[in-house]
């Protein structure tokens, strides 16, 4: 089907082409990425993107002898499809197939794996530094899009780099839009550079034309040397990457192949790092996608003729109901003001944009200074609700501590994507943030078990004097038959069902679940009581020293490593309340001590137990008399046997 | 003593006096920092620095209506004598006294608590958008060093700041020095700057005179137009921040009251963010200091009349002996390599700066850089050891998960300055540690009891397949009277004691009071035995399975706070091979969930219930027949009465 693609071997096929035949190659690289994406879900208009820039850093360079590093990863596809994975890219993303990001044990091609932003640099660095130790001679790349460049550890490495002077080449692919509309004076400079239509090439010619212009008077002279000096930064006005140490070529069209290679060719003969500014249209090629970026970046299955997503479910996201919550409660109390990190669409705060302009803030990629931010606005009495992915804010750890908690100051974190987030994988999941937020002082953490609760625990939080984080999952809100949370108490669970024989307190959205498993026990004549968590911290003390006197058999649920999570904070409890001395069998039930792989979530929870049936067995393993934690080494064994790439992952 | 300060009301009293009295009152205020900190020790260099500096600011600006955001904190000495703070200032990070840093429960005049760098522009951003929202009218000022400058977030919000446009003022005071020397293609920059001896009033002259000259020709009309764009490029070359959106003023010398008066006159006067750059020498007025910043940045106690600093203690720092392991570790093996970030000293790696400078990269202010830099070095198959101080380690939770353990590289953090430290307080206790690198697949985490141990286990880490914390405190590693550790067995704890009333488990530097304990309990006719933990991660099950057959009290040990930390993973550990339903008693020592605050360690560790005394009785209470956690409210309650601060604190 794809005459080309299918007959190159790998990258080096890439130096016997012609630029004719590597046009026809870019033609059918978009073709299976839209074609596959389409049906597995994926990352598609920054793949469109790159097509002719990938095609041009594997014929200019040799992979995995030079090393290309691609920052978030979002844009490896074509790198994929060129480095020997064609054959199995309809398993992109799936369970046991090929990651969507790169990752070192997938390819000898992945020089480094990547997922979360601005991380390219600074790893390029460090591989250039290893080899100017070892003495060997390859090139390193890094290729990180306008977006990520936004990151503060971008910079960083920018500085670190320009004072090393480490021959490295950094691509900074100019999409105009990363993930959400690009904001910052950064990307202000870029499109700047962007309105002076001049290549380096012509640079060179002026700055041989002012060379021979004669000095006229004194002051003039004056003026005209230094008009030498700055010659750059009249014809290409990249001063900023400049002032950093790099030379910078650009603006370079990024879907003119013959250019791209000529401007690669060059870079690699450059000592000192090197900064190419190019620029691209994400989802080129593929018309809903380029007319719709923002809409194609992350997608899921879609009908290739028109565009159409085709919707998964019927209920609606917690993303969603996040933001409608937003836009009521933000009515009620103008001290409510939003904060995000380009995630205006995946946090749900779009239509928040729109009605409250002046209170909502798009901080460019910079999860440390969204956070030290909101601390700014919250001291002086506003409201802010930082909404932002789970693994995103781990990149905040210290600014919750040092800006928000210390402090103790009233800032709100609207956690999403909390527990696993399904094909995305390991970079993804946000299955530590019990464990890192809980651990904090002043801290509150909450989780809703379904989007009516997450939008009371909102409210909660709004009226909250100290910090609080609400921890919420990818997807549908799915609603507990029968249960309707009751209004909502500081530090207090609350029992969905009356049991007898064991107790299932849950997690946010583990709820769901453990109704079912209490269902399916009864049946087995197992009464087993359920407990909507709510609140993970602080702790229910009192439900809990009510559930130990009702029970003997107690299971934790959560969408969390049980490292330093829920269940073990209620053991802590426990133990402070002088209880582990009886006789009870508690059983947490979460993820173990190492990374979840990628694939749909019900294959993830299917793989540790998790799923309906893995909670079932357990919690009748318990009920009969079994001890001891959920996950098991045999469990685990069990239900990844034969899924390669996973059993690679967990070696470690 | 002190005429002026003494008889200062309040910044206001500044803008009665004339030049010539603000210039005496500096030199009172140099003679009251070095006379105090020469008693309390504290940060001496980056206080003597700043003198004119904070008068301008409280002269031209009007605290606390207008808003004064310190940066790290360091160097807010001056603002705290002129904000009220003169008469209890001999108390300055002493236990119940007046913080280090600024704090916003200590004064109105601390608008925001710092302590770790660079996010005092975020802070300042935050606060200019609330006083836009709110119609106020006030100014708001960041103060921020070149170092800090470094870091990651200041440049997102410099980003975020040129695109918001708001009022806001950034004084960037260039010290030629933060911590340790400057590195950096920033610090280039602005040494560029400072080599152009031309202040912003020459640069409008010139724009002036430029305008008048006529264009003679096309190429030349072109390049006179271009000219009078960038003529500000010419005449001070501040373009980096002129480009991220700043109105760029300086170089100023930061030690010219007058000048500095008037420049921050104009400043408050301008629309949109302005950066002002300051150029001071840090230790002005002090000779010793003058010559020696970095030895004066933070210093102990020393004598006033000839700098001499007075040592503490005669044993080896961790620090010094981490430094000395590096340099056989790394003659031994050519793949080691070590990473600061602006601490060479701090860490003690300053011998190996000097003997290895190929092997040796300091990154500047820049944790999240250094972490995926590493990352990088260890991808070629080298060996870097990140020597971080543990709070500073925060900032690089993510990369730490992302770039390191998610791909389970061989980095070592060398984890200096776990636990308290005392006088620095709560901003710099590294107290989290524990808790935040437990939780992370792949990673080992280790402690050891003296510094002899940490060679070891150095070496250990070093020949490890996977990443590998050794955390290790601030201080002398005291060594135990006839224990002598002996070889290092990934995941096992080793027995110091053997005893038969109760087991203690000590983590690192606590298992010298475990032992004192042991002694103590031993004349009461308790046998007490104590077992070093060694590895907190992976926990020694082995152990626990043999201490929970011959004991049935245990006591664990720990300078971290308890939830998380390694006495909680015990209790995990123990549920999970089902021992928790028999009868044992299980005690937790370690740091309660509130912020600790600061003091001098044994003070801290008295309030607390951590010193010997309060272990004494913790482990008598639990041999006794005593359950749960040792720092139970009341214990907390009797040590810290009566310390205005420190209850302050807690209220949260």
């Amino acid at each position: 089907m794809h005459e080309i693609l299918g007959s190159i071997k790998g990258p080096e096929s890439l130096r016997e082409m012609s630029d004719m035949q590597q046009k026809l190659l870019a033609r059918e690289l978009r073709q299976v990425i839209v074609d596959t994406v389409s049906k597995t879900g994926g990352h598609l208009a920054s793949n469109l993107g790159v097509v002719e820039l990938t095609i041009a850093l594997h014929t200019v360079y040799s992979s995995p002898r030079d090393r290309i590093v691609w920052d978030v990863g979002h844009q490896s596809y074509v790198h994929k499809l060129l480095t020997g994975r064609y054959k199995d890219f309809s398993t992109l993303r799936q369970f046991g197939g090929i990651s969507g990001f790169p990752r070192i044990d997938e390819s000898p091609h992945d020089v480094f794996g990547t997922g979360h932003s601005s991380t390219s640099i600074s790893a390029a660095l460090g591989i250039a530094a290893a080899r100017d130790l070892k003495g060997e001679k390859f090139s390193v790349v890094a290729v990180i899009g306008d977006g990520a460049m936004t990151g503060g550890m971008a910079f960083e490495a920018l500085n670190h780099a320009g004072h090393l002077q480490k021959d490295i080449t950094v691509v900074l692919n100019e999409n105009e839009m990363s993930i959400a509309q690009n904001v910052g004076s950064l990307s202000k400079h870029l499109s700047r550079i962007r309105t002076h239509p001049r290549y380096f090439r012509v640079k060179e010619d002026i700055e041989g034309l002012i060379k021979r212009i004669p000095a006229v008077g004194n002051s003039m002279a004056k003026v005209a040397e230094k008009a030498k000096d700055s010659i750059k930064y009249f014809l290409v006005p990249s001063m900023l990457f400049e002032e950093l140490g790099f030379t910078y070529l650009g603006p370079i069209d990024g879907h003119d192949l013959v250019l791209l290679k000529d401007v690669l060719k060059r870079a690699k003969k450059l000592k000192g790092p090197v900064l190419i500014h190019v620029v691209t249209k994400k989802g080129k090629g593929y018309r809903p996608a380029l007319n719709n970026p923002d809409r194609f970046h992350g997608v899921g299955c879609f009908e290739v003729k028109t565009g159409e997503i085709i919707r998964e479910g019927n209920g609606q996201s917690y993303s969603s109901a996040f933001g409608k919550a937003m836009l009521e409660l933000a009515a009620e109390d103008p001290r409510v003001v939003a904060i995000t990190a380009a995630m205006a669409d995946g946090t749900g705060l779009s239509e928040f944009a729109n009605v409250f302009p002046d209170r909502f803030y798009d901080v460019a990629i910079a999860e440390q200074h969204a956070v030290t931010y909101a601390a700014g606005l919250a001291r002086e009495g506003f409201k802010p609700v930082f909404a932002v992915y789970s693994t995103f804010l781990q990149r905040a750890y210290d600014q919750v501590i040092h800006d928000v908690c210390l402090q103790n100051l009233p800032v709100v974190f609207a956690v999403d994507r909390a527990g696993i987030v399904g094909n995305d994988g390991p970079t993804h999941h946000g299955v530590f943030d019990l464990s890192f937020l809980s651990h904090i002082p002043n801290m509150q953490v909450l989780a809703p078990c379904c989007c009516s609760e997450m939008k009371e625990m909102l409210r909660y939080a709004l009226n909250s004097e100290g910090p609080v984080a609400i921890r919420y999952p990818r997807g549908e809100g799915r609603t507990v038959k029968g249960y309707t949370p009751g209004p909502l108490v500081k530090g207090k669970s609350e029992v969905v069902i009356k049991g007898k024989d064991l107790c299932i307190i849950a997690v946010g959205n583990m709820l769901p679940r453990a109704c079912r498993a209490a269902e399916q026990l009864q049946k087995k004549g197992i009464k087993a009581g359920v407990v909507n968590a709510r609140f993970v911290k602080p702790v229910d003390t009192e439900m809990l020293a009510e559930i130990l006197k009702d029970y003997d058999k107690i299971a934790v649920l959560e969408d969390n490593v049980i490292r330093g999570g829920y269940g073990s904070y209620l053991l802590e409890q426990m133990n402070s309340m002088g209880l582990d001395a009886m006789d009870y069998r508690i059983k947490l039930l979460g993820f173990p001590d190492e990374f979840v792989t990628f694939g749909d979530n019900d294959s993830l929870y299917r793989a540790y137990g998790l799923d309906d049936t893995g909670i079932y067995y357990s919690l009748l393993d318990l009920a009969e008399g079994g001890k001891g934690s959920g996950v098991s080494k045999e469990k685990v064994g069990y239900a990844s046997g034969g899924q390669g790439v996973v059993s690679k992952q967990r070696k470690s």
